[in-house]
């Protein structure tokens, strides 16, 4: 017996007198890249043959096969032998066709009551959920990272930037733990996106469902689906779950490129903040003495390449009618693109940030530059009775007297600096100037959120806690 | 007395030496846009000092000035008085420079222990929570009037494309309450998001928090914001809430743009499905007859500002460092367009889609032809023993006869349809044509989700109930 | 003799003390998708070894070895017998280990005056050029097909759409050379962009230029380009060819999208203005009379496809500081897949086009529907005195008691013509009636660009000797 | 009389029996937007009306009314003094209302033999090439001011980095004359583009041409468009050149936000190498000191929104079928804000470079740390006989040293130079040390493109030629 699903063509071949060129096949066989989909597919459709066996939409024997098929079919792909047929377009009938030549009849009775529509739906929610899974755990290893990392520098002091300026001293653990924040949110984004992946589309056959006597909570059980799409056209159709999570993604890049914008401007050496474990870069082939930052500088990049896919995807379902139209095929490159790059890109971020060297004398030196304390002189003022904004005139002007000097704050004497805010010369103490030292200005952000090193501790402390519930 | 403030350039002037251009002035400046945000400044204004009093930060004294200057102030804008000054940047300076102006010394006062980069973000916030919870609204109000224009149509059939070509018959009502899904899940998309939102920035002051005994906490309170941003440095660069919530709008964009392809499509004479009411269509300037969809076709349109508007905010803090940098007074522009576009989409598409015409008879004829129910004739084969793929490639067959006699399925007689199918000729009977009727082929479709008209009632009564909760 | 090159990381050994761990040298190895690029790389390496020994850099030992060698990798690539080496990075370090292997030092010397940075973009230039030229054969293939299928139809006549609405009749001949039109212009911005990518990068090293005493101008001439880079930071970080490339692609994939739009539209069962060869159309797996138009879906969706692309490459390049950074390692997958992307489609669609099956009865038959002379009627009176305005208003009175009768214009008597516009009855002759037929409407449009079909005929001609010329 | 035009409505008012409710009419209203093309919009009507004299369209009477009312119109508009009314749309019936109410019925009869989709195409097109001429002077200006700047850096030594790590010395000369190079390809994109903006659709009415006896090459002729469009359809449809526009803007602000980025980082206070005028910068409203290079951080923001606007421009025409659809209306407000942006930006731009102050001492002492002549000592080893790749070892061995010891290779003995290298030892002569140097170092990138000065003198000198050509 040959097999009716031997060439795809075969499957509409009676409706078409004209064979598919060669090009036409390899431009609408999505085979290549969806047969990645393989063993979702076939848990999909061992689910689906579970449950037209216990409502008796097929026999137990045809069962038993599909079961003993599918079996062998999973060992040939995990083994590399399975033979993936471009002329039988896509991965539903590679397999298919692959089942009935195995089994016979009951592997042509496995699509009962389905739709390739549904079946791909299912697929990909089956697959993208444990991409997710997986992504969460590489989110919180990413931040326990950076959470190591910060641990002992909850009091080391760098300058605080605003519009790359130096604006007011903080301190490293301070720095990492707002990636730590950005993440955590991108955590909870993932979650809430999970929520909305994991419905179950199989039931809603081509677009409005099946005229068998079918049991749609079965399979969601199986497959551990916590519901059901409530809309055949809908849940045929819908891409919602793929934008959402691409979306996602693209906010996860778009904080790790901040911080490969930080890490490429720390290995300056003008900078010099940090260093990179060597691994993570790579030399010229020409310069002898260069040590690029790679990994950062890739990072950026591969930011544009998910914001692409993310344009990609809402262009595809902009303005498509209900329900299932071809365009939709165009939808799995750019998400496995996506999460390909996601899950390359966390693990081999976290290796790396685990890997920085952290340099507290550059550092600190940086932050003695630029007038970084000048805000808690103003605030001196302030507590002692000048309103807001004319302690900061006054101190704006003694920082132009130092700026012209080429001095710091803390290189004048307490009679310059009374000369210099002759209004106020009641007011400044000697005191004045442990208020102008980096470590009484970070100290003095004594709240909540705020870089003084205890409540930076404070912080990673709940961060750390967080790792476990978010 | 003059005041310090009536430039913005004296804000800094002591540091400065030149005077601003215009132009530069203009570029910079974003009063003409930032000002819709003047009653959340002034709101949140008002914690602030509500606080600085409470912790001893101000006197009671200079907290009641602001609280008198700030109502008078809130009198001016909204009776538009106010005069708003580019020279003054931005909305916070302007409402700053004539508090000042009208309590004087306390005016300056108010600024203490906070920065414009915290207030900035807490009044995005504010406002984007109070624009989340009208939009939440218009979504339910959408779902509402889908729910209402399907319900006399949940039997009312029409065809069921997929690649706009005839696929099966389902019902108006299932169709529509495919877009019912959709919303839903923007709703709870939305209401995701405002958890992000809700979340109170002030006390991070410029970046690293600041050194006056605030409370953070008791800001949070009055705002109504249900958590403190835990880190400074993250509080006043994060621009996440704005890109999740404009990839949500995005969301919804797509999904009225669908209907909107839908629309106009039905629109055509041709297919005449559904008339829309003139009020939402215009004429032409040289066509007397012409009655042009011109709203479904702008809500398309504007879907691509939308996703426009989503690029723009994701390229502004691709690899920016931390902490605030002038990029992001690029997020404000393309936030308020995105909720200007959302709220008067959602506005006006609810009243349109509340006055479509449905024209059932238009909507049966194109149902009937395209075999329709060629997929029931395959499943009356299968219930009968016949194996899936051989009952698929038997009625293939039969649909290829009847294009070539220009003839429906159901004008074949019995003896004609088992002629043409000699293979199953004993397991064709009479009754087989009940199922290639439309009714019949809908009525079948009879599980959660399926098209079948009870099912259709009852996912609509779902549909309804779910308004009330999400 | 073991090579130095036959690990990438030996290039920069010295440098470096820890092995790349295997996921970061597939993260930043790019040899999958860059070896396309072999053969251009090595006829710029045998371009620069010409130079090089002409110039007395290498000697003549050295190039003859040179040669020799890479005739026969190019020979073992060609065959499929190159042994890529993921370790080696690049089609660069891997063509010149394996010529190391081969020939010895003077492989090593191959490299003299050059870097990877000028290397790779003389590659990308070298390789992008010659697709342009492949892909502007393919754009005149697709215009000479819109042509072929235009030349027999230049009279029959269709509705003209403007809003999916029947505005006027038009000619299918002056249809398609709508898009002729289009994608005269592609030609045209395709060639403009293919001056600006034919220039030489070589001789630019790392950023700064080289000091041997190289002759840029005769690499330039033995590789055909016909300008030199101007500036060495430039050369190697320029991308502008590649975003204007992907630009012009963009468009491209936006005008097959329009009419890809078109032709789905077309192919509904209620509209069949055409059919499409079988060959460009799938069936379903459950539904067996479909017939799918899946290309011009696929199209549509893959114009996402190519707009994802110019933003990833957008996106990579905004904030980059000179010269050379990783990131414009991300720059290639996006131009391979769009000229992949464009290559394929436009051969598909030329096949596709030409083989499109016309139904001039059904593209007449919604012509007569829809009051497509409603604007010749308005004209009939204007030319006959009548202000255009209140001939417009009156053509719409008359338009409105058509609908209110179910009738079309020509179906009325003269008489209750001019009983339903009464200001103008003197004006209205016998004559009007052949003002209100299709053809008239259409002859009518005699001037260029106008749907006369004399006009259309006139057009084609010209469009058709444009093909040799754009 | 009162005007038939007072209000859009009553334009197709016969056709339709409700009244459009305030916010549908703010929602489809374009006049808001579209008025500034009011002066072109008259120049168009002008130009379409002595067309439609001559050809004997109207009588000379009523054109010399429509010249009467147009100037006295024009005069309104410019004084501020017309009266623009939602109700009537857009910019062209605002204009031809008033027309009719100045001049009775020959106002009526402008709109004679065009419409409103071949009119607003008309405007779009003269008003952006009006606009690219002003950018294309201003290109230039920016051009200038870069050659200016650089004139007296031609031998200012700076790092030039690759990666953001110290490569080879360039001279500051040569880094902006690559922006140069960026900015004059930019001018070529613009040109090429004006060539296809430069065309004529009015003739096209509604999509089909007209039945009056125009002469399009009249109207072109009178307007300065130097080809027709050749197809009706596609001249009411087509938007191709508003987005290759947009393209070309993209690329330009991509440029701009390079150098921006460079401005930035070179204003760090641990770079330093410029200084940017006051009047560029902002200060903070808490902190005293800051100096915040606001124009360069703002113009890497507006790329992100001039990128949106592109994206938002591809998808509004993407699958959109012929001809006109109301989906176009979107396409002005990301045009006008492209150009906006863009004249804007490149003023200041212009403006704050010819202010930047150089600081060649912090060039040089950045230039003296990171090893920028270690290629020098491996081609001075190359030179001497010794093949690439094994150069490139041991200076790489040699760096590794120098880093172990914190010295520069300069500081190296020719003993100890020697001893590192003892494979080369013979080759290594006293002269080595000149190599070394930064001004022996740029000196030897003696070709066109190099770094070397008299070369950079030389490509200054052609740029400041192409100031005058392209």
């Amino acid at each position: 017996m040959t097999s009716q699903l031997d060439k795809k063509v075969e499957a509409w071949s009676a409706r078409f007198s004209e064979p598919l060129p060669e090009l036409v096949q390899r431009y609408t066989a999505s085979v290549f890249f969806d047969k990645r989909l393989a063993l979702v597919d076939i848990e999909a459709s061992l689910a689906h043959a579970t449950m037209l066996a216990e409502c008796a939409i097929i026999c137990l024997d045809d069962f038993n096969d599909i079961k003993r098929g599918m079996t062998q079919i999973r060992g040939e792909i995990e083994r590399g032998e399975f033979n993936w047929q471009i002329a039988l377009e896509d991965v539903h009938l590679n397999i298919e066709a692959r089942l009935t030549t195995l089994i016979g009849d009951a592997g042509k009775r496995l699509h009962t009551g389905r739709s390739r529509n549904d079946q791909i739906a299912t697929d990909m929610r089956l697959w993208l959920r444990a991409e997710i899974d997986q992504i969460h755990k590489l989110l919180i290893e990413m931040r326990r990272v950076l959470i190591e990392l910060a641990e002992p520098h909850v009091a080391t002091i760098l300058p605080g930037f605003t519009h790359l300026q130096v604006a007011q001293p903080v301190t490293f653990g301070h720095h990492l733990l707002a990636y730590v924040e950005m993440l955590t949110r991108d955590s909870e984004r993932l979650l809430d996106c999970r929520k909305r992946v994991n419905a179950l589309p199989l039931g809603s056959a081509a677009l409005a469902g099946t005229s068998y006597p079918i049991n749609r909570q079965r399979v969601a059980e199986l497959l551990g689906f916590n519901q059901l799409c409530a809309n055949s056209l809908d849940a045929v159709s819908d891409r919602d779950f793929i934008i959402e999570f691409v979306s996602v993604a693209s906010l996860i890049m778009t904080h790790l490129s901040r911080l490969s914008e930080e890490l490429v401007f720390w290995m300056n050496p003008r900078v010099a903040f940090i260093d990179l474990p060597d691994r993570f870069c790579t030399g010229s082939s020409i310069m002898p003495q260069k040590k690029n930052p790679d990994i950062p500088e890739l990072v950026r990049g591969k930011t544009g390449r998910v914001n692409g896919n993310l344009i990609a995807l809402l262009t595809i379902v902009k303005g498509q009618p209900l329900a299932y139209n071809k365009d939709n095929q165009e939808d799995k490159e750019p998400l496995f693109d996506t999460v390909d790059t996601l899950v390359d890109t966390l693990r081999i971020f976290a290796d790396m940030v685990a890997g920085i060297q952290v340099k507290p004398e550059a550092m600190r030196a940086a932050a003695l530059q630029g007038y970084a304390t000048a805000t808690d002189l103003a605030d001196y003022l302030v507590k002692r009775g000048v309103p807001f904004r004319d302690a900061h005139e006054a101190v704006a002007h003694t920082v132009r007297i130092c700026v012209e000097r080429s001095c710091n704050l803390t290189d004048l004497t307490l009679d310059e600096l009374r000369n210099i805010l002759p209004a106020h010369v009641a007011l400044i103490e000697p005191d004045v100037f442990s208020y102008l030292t980096l470590e009484g200005s970070v100290a003095s952000r004594q709240h909540p959120g705020g870089t003084a090193p205890e409540q930076v501790q404070q912080a990673l402390n709940v961060a750390r806690k967080a790792l476990y519930t978010t």
